[in-house]
């Protein structure tokens, strides 16, 4: 190969030190979803591609990762659509009998047939197909009929809707898992990544929300950030703010409006919501609704007197009001413009946001969905659930210096290589070490005594054990703290406890 | 969607219990590895896929996943190298200008063009672009220029080639990741699974070899697969079995006849060495060769009278005898009818196999090779390696009853749900119980208590707390064990300690 080995954009390779750090952030979260009684699932990288398609808006339609099958794109299945197609769509398609054997089964009203076409259907077929997504699809999903999963969501339905008969609901669900996006990369987002989920689904009780707020709360505090924020809102306050601005059709404008206010700022909010066709006095209401401030309980009396004469904005109200009042989680900060983007939300919503000096914005998301497994032919299963962003989260405790120093266990001991019957001896040893728990190894080969220190020293091994002919008729050996520089000689069969205290 | 959900053929969703049952397993077999002193990493899913085309043979190459950028096949990029195709085998192909905005800024010799073609230059095409699977490599490394990664060993040599000069050697490294091969799913076969790999590279010490031997037997004997073997031989003398039949050449058609033994049997072993141009003299060294029976003493015997006069096969039998003799591994089974089919390995070859009663057939296996990085540039860096089919070794403690009990760590405690003060109530004392590291949970809401009990009962939760206003008043719950049905009163104080010693 001529060209230096490299791997796709947007994608990493995770060396032992990363690997720690990343599990210490993994086992955080695992072990309090398992104490809230969340059970853990595993769903494959490969998901159909019908099972994913049209669940993300046509942004992320975009985004998914196709898979081909073996072979290539040109399989009998592709020349099959393709006169299916052709067959459909034009009368004077002339047909070329194929002499390729891969071909020859092809069923279809032509049989092995490959194309002859007059220029004029040609250029129409060239326009056909840049212009007709749908048809392009059909195409593509002959060949492509698999894709690697954009988020764990959609998965998750699948897999309920799939299982419904045998799960016990309310279903308490945790999934830790990578992900895939053909998104652009950028800095903090990557191609493959991987999200930590938990939901609960079949249930419409608010203390469900209660408990994911307090998860959060326990999770962030453990990892140490404590001036973490958690915003919430409710997707029933952002439906009355629309009903109060001329009717429900306008939640839609509203809330790709609303949601660009971190970027973009007040003023161009309200251009956005002109063009938007929105008026001087909805959006003057609007206005009004993004300028509530206060403490948690101050924002409350605002909205109540804002939105809260109607059916959806008090039940909305109340929703926020519960979970502030009944969770233990601190951190809460109610924020009427949280919108969560164009998503399947319909209750309460969350965002984490990472403590400000760090400016690494959103840390975490979820929210409140009535029917997702009703895409898959299910209906009737609300829930809720919410998700950490992992790689953000590691940026943040690397930023604030937050990973504990022990994240990093390295081998404790190197026992260096004197010759064969060292070896023999030192790897009976070894055995010992290792039933007690201690990480060791014995260096390769028998060589200058420099080069065995300088390999410990490279692999941050804190000891470094030496067993000549005189340390073996003797049972014992030197060990060797290359911190300070301290040497001992221990009787071989202390060595385990010796180094357990060390 | 019309049609049920489902996941691709091959695939599979890992309910809770599935889960914790490859936890183990894969905690098992992490834990020796660092006990042993290697260190963990990471590769993502996608590789380039000329990181990995070529190096699986043909047949392998086939079963790589290949994924397709977002978007469609029908890329500028399908039609520049359409194009450029054209021009380089046609002279006789006419162009149309494209109308397609998409495609305008293809900058090839013959400007935004899409193909207007004559009948024999079509067919001839269609010839082409079925039969020259080179020129439809190009074509499709263009539309699909990443691919899911086959194995761990490929992209360990690709991250190694990458990052050589800042490793310290011996570099010791330990994988746990899901591969993909688009291979035929059958029974203990997946298009999507696990891997385990521990390799060392930058040594050519036999004493790596032995530390892997004791590795399998620290695993498969914590696993309590006391019956399970591990087979050993070495490339080396399969090296000299070739040159005693003949000549090295003679290598690959040996290989690949033994290697079918165990399914075909020695007859047909035979028919195939003559159908492969082996002659009845050759036949009869390579019978005498697979013959070879008794203690492992023995067999080194027997194969030294046969092949040992060579440089070669000496070599292959004094590692063979350094393994066998320096390893604490008491299942090791020299056996010289191990081959390990077509791939890298060049010295010490390795297979486990689950114990007789079950069938599984391989469980394990790895060898050493002399330069894997050299596929990247960068030789001289020779290595040996082990892998565990965690999948099989699943099936296996599955057959086998193997399973500890403890790994299914299920939620402790329910708290019935008696209301809103009450719930309140006991949210306080959960999260006691929880920073005290027991899992529990409160009904989703205030329903007849058998429901709530149904609901424990079938999520095999243990212990149910029922606390009413007449508890909350007195500040204590009754705990009731739904195993023996015994309750008893506890104060609420106790709780925590009470449930542990349960």
């Amino acid at each position: 190969m001529s060209t230096k080995p490299s791997i796709p954009q947007g994608t990493r390779d995770f060396s032992a030190e990363v690997v720690r750090k990343r599990n210490y952030i993994f086992t955080t979260i695992r072990n309090v979803f398992e104490l809230y009684s969340f059970q853990p699932l595993e769903t494959p990288a490969m998901e159909n591609l019908e099972t994913l398609m049209g669940k993300y808006g046509e942004e992320g339609d975009k985004l998914i990762y196709r898979i081909l099958d073996s072979g290539n794109p040109f399989t009998k299945e592709f020349f099959q659509e393709l006169s299916n197609y052709l067959k459909a769509n034009y009368d004077n398609v002339e047909y070329l009998r194929s002499t390729n054997e891969e071909l020859k089964d092809i069923t279809n009203p032509f049989g092995n047939a490959l194309f002859k076409l007059n220029p004029e259907v040609l250029e129409s077929i060239s326009k056909e197909l840049s212009t007709k997504k749908n048809h392009l699809t059909g195409f593509k999903n002959e060949i492509a009929d698999k894709a690697l999963k954009y988020d764990l969501t959609i998965p998750f339905a699948r897999y309920v809707a799939m299982n419904h008969t045998k799960l016990t609901f309310p279903f308490r669900r945790y999934q830790i898992q990578p992900v895939w996006r053909a998104d652009r990369p950028q800095k903090g987002r990557y191609r493959e990544f991987t999200q930590c989920d938990a939901d609960v689904v079949g249930s419409l009780s608010l203390l469900n929300e209660v408990e994911l707020a307090n998860i959060y709360h326990e999770v962030f505090i453990q990892l140490g950030l404590k001036n973490y924020e958690l915003k919430i809102n409710s997707r029933k306050i952002l439906v009355a703010l629309a009903e109060l601005c001329g009717g429900a059709d306008k939640m839609i404008d509203i809330t790709i409006a609303i949601d660009k206010l971190d970027k973009i700022g007040l003023e161009k909010v309200k251009e956005e919501l002109q063009q938007r066709g929105l008026n001087d006095d909805q959006i003057k209401v609007i206005e009004s609704y993004l300028n509530i401030t206060g403490t948690n309980e101050e924002k409350l009396t605002q909205i109540r007197s804002l939105i809260g004469s109607g059916e959806i904005g008090k039940q909305g109200i109340e929703e926020v009001e519960f979970v502030f009042q009944q969770s233990k989680n601190t951190n809460i900060d109610i924020d009427f413009t949280l919108a969560r983007g164009l998503n399947y939300y319909t209750g309460i919503i969350f965002e984490a946001k990472a403590p400000e000096e760090v400016k690494m914005g959103s840390i975490g998301g979820g929210g409140r969905y009535d029917d997702l497994t009703g895409l898959f032919g299910v209906p009737n299963i609300p829930g809720v659930g919410i998700s950490f962003g992992v790689d953000r989260i590691y940026d943040v405790l690397e930023e604030m210096n937050l990973f504990p120093e022990n994240v990093q266990v390295s081998t404790k001991a190197l026992f260096f290589n004197m010759g064969d019957a060292e070896s023999r001896f030192a790897f009976g040893i070894m055995q010992q070490l290792r039933s007690s728990g201690i990480a060791c190894e014995l260096y390769h080969e028998a060589t200058k005594i420099n080069k065995q220190f300088t390999y410990a020293e490279k692999k941050s091994i804190p000891f470094v054990i030496i067993i000549g002919s005189k340390e073996m008729e003797e049972k014992n050996c030197a060990v060797k703290n290359l911190a300070t520089g301290n040497q001992e000689v221990v009787a071989v069969d202390k060595l385990a406890e010796h180094l357990k205290n060390l």
